[in-house]
């Protein structure tokens, strides 16, 4: 395994991107440091690509202590409470997760001179492609957070990037996005009633975006001059739902029960993703049919092995 | 008095300028409902300028209730924690007060079909005239609140106005603002240590800045289009400190016991004020002269009649 001397705070480590990150982040030499809620904390302390773990119960106080003790050469901050939509019960945690702890990062990173980080956002900051229209609420704690980092950017000398994410799928991914419903559907044969189909994803392979975050982390800490920069980790492959579909069927040699239109798109459907600058020097590797066969195979020689 | 079928509901109606527009709404007819912390919300339930008072304990819950039994033509939104400098354990406060309470709000209004508001941003927001830069940690967290304001106007149709304030004054100011500072000179005679004194102050008259809130509510619930603008509330009348100084001197007709140039300015001092676009249809009717020279007889005069 090489070895070098990086240090680095890893927030959402245990997040399935961010689980994905620190198993990059070691495999490339890293020292990995985490920082998570008490409980998240206790569990990725038996993971074996955390080599420190920081509880934060809440004050900043917390906060400072893992980095003044982490001493990183790069934060990489990727916690975050993900909602497509929300309800109002739902805003204070919110707001907690995506701007505070966020912000208590960023003054942990002042007080001690750490200058370099790699931030997490979302394609949903561009709605419509626009400079700034958030797709849902989530999208718009993301763009309120990347204001105060550009307080600290000013005023610390911060070398930031914020990564504008994508559509992320991989192994083992057991969120309820779309490609797993569609793998369930072919596992289960149950009928899944679908939209019209035809919004377009930009979906991004998790090893691809791991090592996004890494190469990110580079770019910052080599930075000579303070600032922040936003890009995007687009999979350069655009496809429409109905294409994507397709895909999992070839890779599945079998066709899906689906039942296109039957529901109307979400409010605020994202219908084209977003066209913005791409992280220079990062491409991804890993192309959707080739992505998807090896998950597929995957799950079907698992089901096959529990079978016999 | 003349009354009129408005309906706003106020936040911030405890502090110096809230209190001074929930006077002015009053005087205009208005029904004025309050949302306050429960100390604050009894507090107010006295004031005589408040016909309804809400409080709230932290959940969104609260929020919503007091919208939906104000059911008010307009929401004025001046709450927020103002804080030059901040120190770590102050950022929790600080989110919760200038991000997350303004959400509930956001989201309250949008379950009850609410669309007009008048927000209270700052132009701190625009350091060195930046379209966006913030002078500190509190500045950025209006802006912060403004992209959520953002998400809410694309998705609920909202009619909004925020409010850029610069420098505010006026009677009976208890806050350990520069113009309180120089009375209080005169008064105990105990020298005061300045910096060089050359930046420049836009000092506006909290009965300019109340009639502009008023002006801007009637603006929304007159708009016919959704949208967000942003408007500054300008004094029109750049006097640098030092010129300040010499306006309390003469009006007071005593000199101010000053060492200038013994304190350094402060980090990110805004040496000249913003200068963005003026609220349209409104502008500040009290000169610095008038309204110190009001200020500084009246205080004369009380300290004679306390003697007397």
């Amino acid at each position: 395994m090489p070895k070098n001397s990086h240090r680095a705070l890893v927030t959402g480590a245990s997040g399935y991107i961010g689980s994905h990150v620190i198993r990059h982040l070691h495999e490339a030499g890293w020292q990995v440091g985490v920082l998570a809620r008490p409980q998240a904390a206790a569990a990725l302390s038996a993971n074996p690509f955390v080599h420190h773990t920081f509880a934060c119960s809440g004050p900043t106080s917390d906060v400072i202590r893992a980095v003044e003790e982490m001493k990183p050469d790069c934060v990489f901050h990727l916690a975050s409470m993900v909602l497509t939509e929300h309800t109002p019960a739902q805003i204070p945690d919110l707001i907690q997760a995506n701007i505070l702890f966020g912000t208590q990062i960023l003054e942990a990173m002042r007080l001690h001179h750490i200058n370099a980080l790699v931030n997490a956002g979302t394609s949903w900051q561009h709605f419509s492609g626009a400079g700034f229209n958030p797709v849902n609420l989530y999208a718009s704690t993301k763009q309120a957070f990347d204001d105060i980092l550009r307080y600290y950017t000013e005023v610390s000398g911060f070398r930031a990037i914020t990564l504008k994410l994508f559509d992320s799928y991989g192994p083992e991914d057991k969120r309820r996005k779309v490609l797993r419903l569609l793998i369930e559907a072919i596992q289960t044969g149950k009928k899944l009633e679908m939209s019209p189909g035809a919004q377009v994803l930009d979906l991004v392979h998790v090893d691809d975006i791991s090592r996004a975050f890494l190469h990110a982390g580079h770019l910052v800490m080599n930075q000579q001059e303070p600032g922040l920069a936003d890009y995007g980790v687009s999979g350069s492959q655009h496809r429409t739902l109905k294409e994507v579909a397709s895909v999992v069927e070839g890779a599945a040699g079998r066709s899906i029960p689906l039942t296109w239109g039957a529901r109307p798109y979400r409010e605020r459907e994202v219908m084209v993703p977003w066209d913005g600058p791409s992280l220079p020097g990062w491409e991804p590797r890993i192309s959707l049919a080739e992505g998807v066969r090896a998950i597929i195979d995957e799950e079907f020689a698992s089901v096959e092995n529990r079978r016999s």
